[in-house]
Order: C-alpha cells, then structure tokens, then sequence
C-alpha cells in the first residue's frame, strides 16, 4: 500500500454492512469507528451476540492507533470487551457514551485496562496521519456524533446514525454551519446512515412524542407504566417531563433501565425536580394516580420487566384494570410476536394499553430520504457510502443519491471485509481482508460453528434418537442393548409400538453383521443410521438426528 | 341445556379466538362455520400445522349437522381432512370455496369419501332447527359469504372475513340492501372479524394495487415477476391484466400457484386473451420484456419459487440485472426477516425491487374501523362477537363498538372453549366445553406435546450432552465408559480439554457409588447430571440437556 492511500474496511454490521466496526488506514496508521455487536437471528439458536472477526486488526495490531465511538448503543459499543482483550488503545467518546463504556466494561471486569478518553463535538484529535473532529447529531440516545477526518486523501465525513432534529429535547440543533463549512472545503467521501432510507419524508422530532404523552397521561386515571429503550434518555426525559406535570412520582424498574438512568442522571443528560424520582418500593404508598413506572420491555424481551408485569410475575409490580401502559417504542423485525403476546396480555389485566399502532408514541432515531438528501447537499461529497441497514438500505441509497444527479460509480455499495480505497481523488473497491462474525455463546467466543449450530437446527425440529449397545469385541456379540432413547422427537410412552418395531429394525440391521464387520464402527454405526431413519421418516415424516452410540467391553 | 337455546363455541383460532372454526348448537342441532389450520409460532419447534382440538364435537357427534365453509383460504379450510377423518358431515361452500377444497382433499386421499354441497349468495339452507342464508363479502380470495343463521333465539349474522369494496374487481359489491333488511329484521348477534380493527380508516380498494401494477409493468425494460399470495385470485386477474396491457405473455410457477390459476381458470373466476398463458419452459423462447411471471414466495418461504430465484437455485428462472420484481404482498409478522432477505438477494442479482415499504402494491383483505362501524350501523345488533386477530384486536373492537354507543356488556370477549349462550333475548358468558390445539408434525396428530416442545427447546438452545456407561451388575462395576458424546453443544473437536475435564467430573461422581447404589439407576444418574451440569455451566455458561445413559451386561 502506498504512503499515502487511504483504506476504509467496513469490518462489522447489524445486518450486513459496515455499521457497527468501520477501520480506516493509511501507512503505519488506523484508526477505528465503533466496536458494536449485532444480536443474533432466530436461526443462530442459543447463540447470545455477534461480534466482529477482527483478525485483520490483530494481523495489524501495532498500527491501531484508536478506537472512536459516535454514541452509546449496544450495535456500536458492546463489542469493546472483546475488543479490548486482543487490542488495548485508547478509546474516544462523549461524556454520556463514555459513561455507557465504563458500564459496559465495570461487566467485564474491564474497567482498569480500558484507557478512556473524552472528547467533546469541539475537539480535535491527532491520531497518526489523521486529524479527527466531531459534530453534533440528532438521535435516539444523546451525545451522538458524526466524525469529520482529514486525511492525505482529502476530507471523509462519517455522519454516525442520525436525523436532523429541529427541535431536538435537549436543544442541541445539528451545526450546520460545521457541515457547510466541509461542504465548501470539499468532501472526498461521505459514509452516510442508510438506516431509514426506505422512509420517503422527513423523520419526525423527538419532540412529537412527548405531545402524545401529555394527551394520553392527562386523561390517566390510574397508575401509568411507560416501557422504552433503556438509552433513549431523551424518550426517558419526556416521560418524566410529563409526569411531573400531572403531579406524578417517577419509579424506574429494569436492571438496563436503572443503569441508564443512574448514569445520565449523574452526567447531567437526564434532569428531574428533586424528589420526583422514588424508589420502586415505595410506589405503593401513593395512591396510583400518583405514580408512574418507566420500565424496560418495551420489545416483549422474556425476561424483561413489563413482560413479567405483562404475564403477572414481577416480583413488585401487579398491574390493575385501568391502568395506562405506554409501549413508547416500535418492535424491531422478529421481536413482533413477542410484543404483540405483551400487548395481549395486557389487555386481559384491563389495562389500557397504548401502543405505535394507535397513538403516535415512537418516532424513528435514523434519517429519512429527505433528511439524507439535505445531508448531502450541505456535503457535497465527490462520493457516498451509505453504511447502515440492509443490503436493499444501500441500493435504495444508491438510486437517491443517482437521483439527485451523483453519477452511479459516485455510491460504494460495500459488504463486511471490502476493501474500499482512496487515492488520487478516486474512491473504489480494491480487494478483501479476512472478516466475518464471530459467535458468542455463554462464555464461549468463537466456539461456536456451523456444524454447532446446524445440529441445534436439526434438533430443534424433529429431536434426537439415540440408539446405544454395548459388544463383546472378542466374543463378537452383542452383550447389552440395543436400546432406543428419544429427546424431543415423540412422547415415547404413548409410541411403544413404533419403539419396538424400531428395536426391530436395528436388530435386523445388526443381524447382517458378520464377523470382521463387527469391529468396524463406522460401518455398524452407519447400518443402524440408515435403517432407523428411513423406518422413522416412513412412519412418521419426520427426520430426527440419529446417533448410534456403541460401547466395547 | 334447554330445547331452544342456542350456543355458540369459538373451538379454533388463527391466534386466540374462534377465527377458524365456529360451533353453533341448539336442540339436537350443531352446524359448524369454518374449519381451518393455524401456523405455528417458531416456539412450536418442528410442528407443520396446528389445528382445533375438535373433542366436543366428537362427544356430540350424533348432533352435527354440518359445516359451513365462508371463503378458501387455508386457515379456514386446512382443518377439514383432518375433521372428515373424525366427523363426516357434508360441508357447504361457494363454488372457489369447494374447488380449492377439492385440491386438498385429494392431497389427502380424501376426495371420495367428502360430501361437498354447492351453495351461493341466495341459498337458502334448512339444518335442523337453522335456517342459513348467505351474503355476498369482498376479501383477498373470490367468492366469500357471510352467513345469516335463523336461530329460535333470532337472527345471528356473520361476517366471514370481510372487506367493504366498493371498486372490487369482479363487480360484486357486498348487498347492502340484504344487510339493511336484516337491521331491519333485528339482529341479535353479529360475530364480526376484526383483524383489522387497529385500521383507524377504510381498507383500499383492490383496484389500487392495479394502478400501481399499469405505473411499474408501463416503466419495466425487462422481465416482470410477480409475488402474490396464490389465493389472491383477484389480484393475479389484475396482473394478468397489466401484463396484456403492456404486450407480455404470462407462466406461473410455484404448485400452489399453479393449482390455484388451474382451479380458478376452470371455475370461471380468473379469466385472459387465449395465448396469454403459456408454460414456464416458453419463456426463454420470447424476448425478456414480452414477457410476466406469476409466482409463490412473498412470504420469503424457504422453499418457494421466488425465494429460490433469489438466491439463484431455481430450476428454471434466472433473475438477471434490470428485470422488475414486485412483492406484491405484506410480510405476516414473524416473515418480515425471510422477506427482507429475498429482497437483499434480488437487489444483489440487479434486480429492481418493488415492495410495499416504496409502492402500494398490497391493500389488506380485512375491514378497517370505518367498514366495521358501517357494518354495525348497517346491522344494529343487540350483542356483537369479535372474533378474528389477537386479543388485542378484540379489545379494540370493544372500545369502537362503545364509542358507538353500545353499551359494554353488548361486547362479548370470547377465547377458544367459551360458551356462548343465547337466550330470552341477551348473550353471554356460560361455561366452557373441552378445547385447545393438536399439533401436527409430519404424520402424527396430536403426538407432540409440551413434553417433546420442552425438549426441542432446551436441545436447539445449548444441544445435548450424552454419557454412556456399561455396568457389570453382578461385579458391581463399570466395564465400559463413561464416554461423553455431544450434538450441538460445542465443536468436540477444539474442546478437547473441556471432554477431558468433564469425564473426569463424571469418573469422581461415580466414584462415590458404592456397593448396592450401583444398581439404583436413577441415582447414579442424577449423580453424573448434577456433577456435569454445574461443571459444563461453570466453564461455559451453557445449559444442554444432559442424558445419562447406563447399559448393564
């Protein structure tokens, strides 16, 4: 690579791309843009989180210089424990996303050996042969930030997931005048939140929201449980913005709820009269009208809060007919049967439940079309890289971007290990690094495979049947079995007769073994295999995993 | 139960209520209104089918009359095979309805032995102490009724699942007159779907997808191909119709596609230009822009035909670069993730993508809350039954009936089981009879249980850890294993340390049995899963199921 080549590798994405772990090279240098992990889809049984494969990093371990972070969530900051264990650097972030980090970290038992350093939307970073600044974004956790980086290619701007919120809770407007003022100097590069792109208008504030909940609160007659995102602190704040209003004590209850709120509370970001905020316990000393809950649970998580006050098994919260419930927050894909079951059970407790589909009670952190083109505009980047969301956020990307006149070659649609090069004012893909996902499973990191997971696949839809024996291997006999086990194939005391008829067959199938053949294991093992399940499937259609397991004496 | 009381019981439901299957008795009289299957939730690891537990009506078998069939789609016909199998009773339904009927009667073997019986809007049936007429409904499927059924209680209407289309394709507008004359009657009971009761407006107009169908075929350079739902006969007649309008010949692919347009052609209700149609192996034969295909797989099933032309392993369709794809459909909750991947894969094949979130290339089958109220006011019914969607969809429904001016008790909230009694003029609550759901996988009916669910479960999260050992009952001694076997627990291979440790954890356990607890099985195996279930949780916070296995020679 030549000195003066600028390297962008997208290495991790909540989905496909590069949202959650972006490195960016250029000589003896790189630095890094978030260390997020992605939660796993339901086809990655048992498996907790998704974090990078950061082999390429470790190759180049002594280059990385540091790790900056645009703000708090969990797709952008929860891969740092893994992170830091192969490769310590400092890492750079606001107050109230380095505040997350530490917690993050306290968890790990990190929190000594992470070197965190704060930086503000004014600051100025030198790292290697890059010149880092920041600027202020609207989004749904506060204290985000997009990131402006001079390198020897020219000017690449990061925006970090956005919107561009007019009138923002805390009163933080996007600077404008900052991203103009790049715009004029001239953008090589923009990698650009994709995220909501199939939105076609404007996203809506933050503010909107909290007119809902002044409706909806004003007309509670009884106690008031708001489920949100333990991070939108801004949601958080609206929400006890309102219930101070209506003369109402605030008790908080989720272990992710609690952190978040003791954190924002202790940084400044969420603010409150004194004594507005009670302990859980004391809740029911008020009378219920005098009292809300902000909880966690608003994605119907099994073990969340509200779905045990959902299911009547919170240890402290019993919810009684007219009671309001709020589920500030719209289900992300695959959590809407879970939030559905929640809403369900809800209203057989009587509570009135007030939810997206009824009441404007969430609004979207991420950009829409119009937000991403007035992005552009004050930009005026030489090329695009639209770096969140699926692989149909980028192509719809693309087309807007052609749209507005940027010709087709201007818009990198990447994938996780592209190599996407910078140099003589071009932009363009240039070979592969060794990247991936790397499964986490309890403590496990990386233990975890396909052939793992495809076993859990197949077990899950038609159980195991286990046949054992035990062989005289000098006698060449059988001595004991063979015996048929079953784990979540069939309900095995009301199928005797399909157990006996299997014995059956493996007797049968055992029969044929002659002589030799007798300590051949594989050959045994894979005789008992294929007679078992083709008599199996012909009985009952389905296809369980078959071990033949055989002990010698 | 006195002569002529009348009672109602919601027995099967697409999620909670008596959407799929309806009994309604009097006297020595139950008839039955619908008899369909529900899919199962992913938590119902490896079940195909879930269908009513139909107990009651096999203790009172003697007492039914018949089944009364609204319109062809799955959930409210997928049950009758396995019905007829139990309680053979003829079964009435418009001529689509007994058609799509037909085709699955015969995948089962079932056809000769079925009673099928033609009805349309204007029958007029005398079933026992029932008199049941019909009226026209528009829905996603030709040819549906509601039902109006003369009980000695009064008259109880029914609305199937409906719509109120004042544009509908085949230009049968719902008979209003007949609905008014009904109010004028005096209704007792209308049991009114509420699928769509979470719709604060009137449901579109089929006709308005056609639109959007005449704006996308009109700019397509290339091949067209269409997704639908394959029951959606009126939307397949307007691409049908799009596709003669801009020159194209049209092949179907996919079987339930294919027997849908079959059946539908046969019967009259989708009709074309002769030539329009031609087989899927022309169509290589024509120039890509002559041409449209109709295909399964909106959902993103598996193994439906668009599906796998998304991810290029279909036997006979290539998606190349420039050709227009339409997802003609909206994902049911729980597909939205399959149907996000088809269209990741399409968009990467350079396909160009049209799907709902950009067009309005789907309009709901169901009544919104404008359509419902019409129905009311139409109908003006003492007591009225939701009974389609979740129980969140019930309560809604409640709250718009109320808004309306009914009083609350006039709003019955049923769940699968309950009694529904009329008499002396009111409805209400009674008792319960035996219900619930049967599972179907593959072959079995009724096989699986929670046992087995538990199970599949536990197994697909953290796999299965067996331990074998043979014993020497006479000798009081192991003569074979402990040997330690697993399925999708940890990759073996790279886990040698942790098998090494793990059977010596079972070797200790073991060594503590003395004397005659060598023959209590069942102690000595809760001693080896105790020993290993701690330690394999320690070292890997991971819970498989662990099977002690003892053979004895």
């Amino acid at each position: 690579m030549e000195k003066d080549t600028v390297r962008l590798i997208p290495l991790g994405g909540v989905r496909e791309v590069g949202k959650n772990m972006l490195a960016i090279e250029c000589g003896q240098d790189i630095i890094i843009i978030d260390c997020g992990v992605k939660f796993p889809d339901e086809d990655l049984m048992g498996i907790d989180l998704v974090i990078p494969d950061i082999t390429y990093l470790k190759q180049n371990k002594e280059r990385v210089k540091a790790v900056i972070i645009t703000h708090g969530h969990e797709d952008h900051i929860g891969g740092i424990p893994f992170f830091l264990r192969e490769i310590n650097v400092p890492i750079y972030g606001t107050k109230l996303t380095l505040g997350l980090i530490s917690c993050r970290l306290e968890e790990h038992g990190l929190a000594k050996q992470a070197e965190l350093r704060l930086i503000n939307a004014e600051s100025i970073l030198d790292l290697g042969v890059f010149k880092v600044e920041f600027f202020r974004v609207n989004h749904s956790i506060p204290d985000g930030v997009g990131v402006a980086i001079r390198t020897p290619q020219g000017l690449i701007v990061h925006s970090g997931d956005f919107k561009l919120d007019q009138t923002p809770i805390d009163g933080q407007v996007v600077d404008f005048a900052k991203l103009a003022s790049y715009g004029e100097e001239g953008v090589l590069l923009f990698i650009c939140d994709s995220t909501n792109v199939e939105r076609l208008e404007y996203t809506p504030s933050e503010k909107k929201v909290g007119e809902t909940f002044n409706q909806v609160f004003g007309k509670a007659k009884k106690r008031i449980i708001v489920a949100t995102f333990a991070s939108n602190v801004h949601r958080v704040q609206q929400i006890v913005d309102s219930a101070v209003k209506y003369g109402r004590k605030v008790a908080v209850v989720g272990r992710s709820m609690l952190n978040v709120v003791a954190v924002s509370m202790e940084l400044g970001y969420l603010t409150m009269p004194a004594g507005t905020l009670i302990e859980i316990d004391e809740i029911s000393d008020l009378p219920p009208e005098k009292t809300l809950i902000i909880t966690t649970g608003s994605q119907g998580e099994p073990m969340a809060a509200l779905t045990r006050m959902a299911a009547r098994n919170h240890r402290q919260i019993d919810i009684e007919p007219g009671d309001t419930v709020v589920i500030s927050a719209t289900p992300i894909p695959g959590n809407q049967k879970l939030v559905s079951r929640t809403i369900n059970n809800l209203f057989k407790l009587g509570a009135n439940v007030v939810y997206k589909d009824l009441a404007m009670v969430h609004v979207s952190g991420h950009a829409g079309q119009e937000e991403i083109k007035l992005m552009i505009n004050f930009l005026k980047p030489k090329f695009t890289l639209p770096f969140h969301g699926e692989y149909r956020h980028l192509v719809t990307f693309a087309k807007l971007a052609q749209n507005m006149g940027m010709p087709k070659e201007s818009v990198l649609i990447t994938a996780i290990g592209d190599r996407v090069t910078c140099k003589d004012q071009q932009v363009y893909l240039d070979g592969r690094v060794p990247s991936g996902s790397v499964y986490v499973d309890g403590l496990g990191v990386g233990d975890v495979g396909q052939v793992v997971l495809r076993d859990r696949q197949h077990l899950s839809k038609d159980g195991i049947v286990i046949v054992v024996l035990t062989v005289d291997k000098q006698k060449q006999a059988i001595v004991a079995g063979p015996d048929i086990i079953s784990r979540g194939f069939i309900y095995m005391r009301e199928a005797e007769e399909l157990l006996v008829e299997a014995k059956a067959k493996v007797d049968t199938a055992l029969s044929k073994v002659q002589g030799d053949k007798f300590t051949e294991w594989a050959y045994v093992k894979s005789l008992i295999r294929d007679s078992l399940s083709s008599f199996l499937f012909e009985k009952t259609k389905r296809r369980p995993v078959i071990l033949p397991v055989i002990m010698e004496v």
